[in-house]
């Protein structure tokens, strides 16, 4: 779907990307709202909306869809807010929160049906707000698209409008297999890197340098604290599953040294190598 | 110290860099070996070496000062295969093995005593091989130098040739306090990076997309296993307590998460995300 009035609620990385890049790619409105005035602001300067609404309920009365880029627990409350709206006006509407399962299960009980759809950009950053916005952050990134249970038509519009307007690269797909494999591919990285700024915050020595090994596997600590709380709680159950792969992979290794195994610790080494190599840079 | 003959023993990532360096920056003569023949080609044809010694004897024979930038057991092996050439001509060694208190206990078991001290420059690079040697790697980077019990002679020789020739910025440490930090600031982002990626490899979903944020968090874990296994076994008992460490943060998570606990989550969260903020890109 290539909407003629676009309402954002949420001007952040992700949201203020949203706006700019329909802005750029030529969606005749595109009406922005956030809960902070400094984005607001930022967001119109930049030229990443046409309109800037005062409340969620001036950008429900005026778009054909809704995008909402709030944190996870916000969207769900946002959801509940502006179903009425999206129903009576048959405004389709989609998110974009890293956890998927209770975004599509509360669509699906406000019978939102074909209305909504939930997506999952990738093209996260570990900075947060509209500072951290670009007018083609998804170009050419995937976008998880996930039905709710009757609506595999919305979703098509929606993976249609990430496709069409911002050049990205939709997959659909189940919203609780998403949320399983997320858990691996993303939650369990950033879990795995806020632990290690913890017990380096916490236990490691004062004072000293840090190269950029450490920078690197520590980066994602920086991210926005409200947003990781609520995925790892609405991710829950996956997010523990993961933890218990970290764990046994670290008993692995402690088993080794305390029995100076040389060759268990280079086996243990060589199989995380063989897999980031697999990977790339 | 400024050599007039320079021994490189090892021309990987950072032994190809401190014989590039030492040969941009002047010095007369820079006396190569390395037991991979490709690795010595490279250098050779990239000039990073003046002369290409056939054996680490032809390199003793004819160097005022050494510089062994192997693995760190291969460098308490050589460490004693050339003592007896060391005392018997004078002549100034170092390393560059990221453990130091071995070798420095090794150089003094030996009664090196003022002919060497260890060095750990903080230079490195999860690539190996002289593919990743540059001339210029160790500029402005933190050298440390770990002097014997009696080499306070000695060290101030190995950090004036870190300094002078290969302008990087000598830090004098005693080798326990050092192995007991970067236990710490390099070894636990190391282990973390590849308990990470051997999770991902063992148990996480197969033919899955990885974004920035699990690349940069497992980025480490593709470094040289035969250096890690032997910096992880020789520095064990550090390591060990690091591990304690990061156990312990997973352990606070993962209390957190069972109880639904948000606050608890959040703390953890923002301990982690304020040290990395503080830390600067």
């Amino acid at each position: 779907m290539r909407p003629e009035a676009l309402g954002v609620i949420g001007l952040g990385a992700i949201g203020g990307s949203v706006a700019w890049g329909a802005s750029v790619a030529g969606v005749r409105r595109v009406i922005g709202y956030s809960p902070l005035p400094a984005e607001t602001v930022a967001a119109a300067k930049a030229g990443a909306v046409t309109e800037v609404a005062q409340s969620v309920r001036q950008v429900m009365k005026q778009s054909e869809m809704v995008v909402i880029a709030a944190p996870p627990a916000a969207t769900l409350t946002l959801l509940a807010t502006i179903a009425p709206d999206l129903l009576s006006r048959g405004v389709l509407c989609t998110d974009v929160s890293s956890v998927k399962s209770p975004v599509v299960t509360e669509a699906a009980r406000l019978r939102l049906g074909e209305l909504f759809a939930g997506s999952h950009p990738l093209a996260g950053t570990h900075q947060s707000g509209f500072d951290a916005a670009r007018s083609d952050r998804f170009v050419g990134a995937v976008v998880y698209v996930t039905p709710t249970p009757t609506g595999a038509q919305g979703a098509l519009e929606v993976a249609d409008f990430w496709q069409g307007v911002l050049k990205a690269t939709p997959v659909t797909i189940d919203a609780e297999v998403h949320d399983r494999m997320l858990a691996w591919t993303s939650h369990l990285p950033q879990v795995t890197a806020s632990a290690l700024a913890a017990a380096l915050a916490r236990t490691g020595p004062p004072g000293v340098t840090y190269g950029s090994g450490a920078r690197d596997t520590t980066r994602l600590a920086a991210s926005s604290v409200e947003m990781w709380r609520d995925i790892l709680l609405l991710n829950r159950d996956a997010v523990l599953v993961t933890l218990d792969g970290l764990e046994d992979q670290i008993g692995v290794l402690r088993q080794a040294l305390v029995a100076r195994d040389e060759a268990a610790v280079a086996a243990w080494l060589e199989a995380g190598a063989a897999w980031r190599r697999g990977l790339g840079e």
